[in-house]
């Protein structure tokens, strides 16, 4: 079995939600899975002198209008969110704490909804993902017991985890939203998942 | 007759040489020719808040990485030229001049040759084309007349034409190089040629 491709995702990147309506089809059709790794770019873009892409003049016009061609070449769904960016701190953390269950309720299958409905929340309900309330609703609708997750939001250890999630990816080279590792091979952009398909079809180049 | 394609570069940027063996064939695909459009990213810069690409932590290790594998892909002769990144301001004047020039010597072809011949003797010969003397070189190696040139360059003209040139691709919205431009829509990276071909094909989206 081969290792799963990783997949690193900042809740607040546009292109992130954009990646992650197609990487499942592409892991899928090289007989591997997502390992769902999300990140904060905030703390990122200290170490990597960045900012948030649409505060960047010029940049950051373009951007919204490729965000939304991109999707619509795609047929996703998208609309901008408004706030944005916002903090993904608590869908994050919920991530790190579904990841850190040993129970078979909050399995793979459930991060993978999850994690889509959180993209889903953001970019097609418009609905502030910062807030706690919204990501525990997101949770119920995968069938996820809230109680239990509001508890794992609010523990150190999930905190923790998700602070040196975000430390062992910097240390992995990671400095953008999408970034998809396939063993060991960084491709850093929505854009490059044809160039991952590709890479995976030769084994490298 | 559809208009041309513009498409913007600096000399200085690996991503624009890589574009810049790609994007006739996806022209001519399409009946369209390539407008080549230099600029000075130093400039652009100074608009958009952004740094030379390679100066970022961790975005330009990726970056170094990412120019080499691209290269590979797509079999494109690419070295790393060192020093990196030069002033392209000589090149850039020279080719303002031979679009200024009405001398049919100094035609389309000849300043494709041109341009092509200094990105060869930046990212495959290793020359510093921030030098005067080797924009000449390649200037001769493509038969133009290099006394003629070299006038150009100190003409004050040439060298606001160039600047203008600049203004106007800010104004227009670019930002990076490479930027392709197909009928007002703008496409930015090496990496979007793909989808340049495709929106193309469909006549947008």
């Amino acid at each position: 079995m081969s290792s799963p491709i990783d997949f690193y995702f900042d809740f607040s990147s546009p292109y992130g939600y954009l990646a992650s309506t197609r990487i499942e089809a592409i892991a899928e059709k090289h007989g591997r899975t997502v390992n769902w790794q999300p990140i904060l770019l905030g703390a990122i873009f200290k170490v990597s002198g960045q900012a948030p892409l649409t505060t960047y003049p010029l940049r950051g016009d373009y951007a919204l209008h490729d965000f939304a061609r991109a999707a619509r070449e795609n047929k996703t769904p998208f609309q901008m969110p408004d706030p944005f960016p916002v903090g993904a701190v608590a869908a994050s953390r919920a991530c790190c704490w579904l990841k850190a269950s040993d129970d078979p309720q909050h399995d793979h299958a459930r991060l993978t909804k999850f994690v889509h409905g959180i993209f889903h929340a953001f970019y097609v309900d418009n609905q502030n993902i910062s807030d706690v309330e919204v990501v525990l609703a997101v949770a119920k609708s995968a069938q996820i017991n809230t109680d239990a997750m509001a508890a794992g939001l609010a523990d150190q250890s999930i905190k923790d985890a998700l602070k040196s999630a975000v430390e062992q990816a910097i240390e992995r080279g990671i400095f953008g939203s999408p970034t998809t590792v396939v063993d060991e091979e960084l491709f850093w952009g929505s854009d490059r998942l044809e160039q991952v398909d590709r890479w995976l079809s030769r084994g490298g180049w």
